[in-house]
């Protein structure tokens, strides 16, 4: 037996880890399904910014509960993270994406952050989660330590 | 402007990426989230299998719909393919796993494949997609071209 507490990545590595990517999955109940779908993003200090556009799936998700994944794993070692956040989705009107485009290309992520056109979707996290794999005790269970 | 079908993977080739890959994600709605979890999966035929704990997020998954995503993100090139199931989650009866043992050993996914204890979740494959990265293309749209 282990103790799963050594697999849990505290909150403040997980924002570190979420910062230090550019694809991720946002997850979004569409058509009867929990939708999986890779996108780009930027982060504007703990809130998760990415470009949409008009009419697509990802419209479904403003004012919903949604999740967001970024994970790295390593085919070789069997080893590697995951983050998962929880949170709402919302619109971001005109007005504020000037402010957030400017703040965005500040912290470094211009290439693959959000453009400045199109729709954009914030996540505004509410539970941030994470968690270690380690090598050697892979396969890994499926377990609720980190989610649940 | 350039042609969505360029993107898009066929249902053949996207059965092949399942069967390249070990570790995917299932989306499961749970707490009042469709949650994206990473697990480690075998394929048995155009069936997906993972091995679950009793008590654990993924027993909301049993008699669901779920989601079940793989993909290969290159950040050097930006470039990559995702390919996202849509099915039905079941449980596997302890009658049928001799039999799935047998023929998952077979297919050569034996190290990452679902062990022969704990409970088993299949997901049945209702619509298969999958889309392709091209180089030059990122930051990719999220779009619905490969997934409505």
């Amino acid at each position: 037996m282990t103790s799963g507490s050594l697999d849990v990545i505290d909150v403040g590595e997980c924002y570190e880890l979420l910062a230090s990517h550019e694809v991720g999955r946002i997850g979004v109940n569409a058509e009867h399904f929990p939708l999986i779908i890779p996108v780009n993003y930027g982060m504007d200090g703990r809130t998760i910014v990415i470009r949409t556009h008009p009419g697509t799936t990802l419209t479904a998700a403003a004012h919903a509960n949604v999740t967001f994944e970024v994970d790295e794993i390593d085919r070789t070692t069997r080893s590697g993270w995951s983050v998962l956040v929880r949170g709402l989705a919302e619109e971001v009107g005109a007005e504020h994406r000037a402010d957030l485009v400017a703040r965005t290309h500040a912290a470094g992520v211009a290439p693959w952050a959000p453009g400045e056109h199109g729709n954009w979707l914030r996540i505004i996290p509410q539970e941030v989660t994470g968690r270690r794999i380690v090598p050697g005790r892979l396969p890994w269970g499926v377990d609720e330590r980190a989610y649940l």
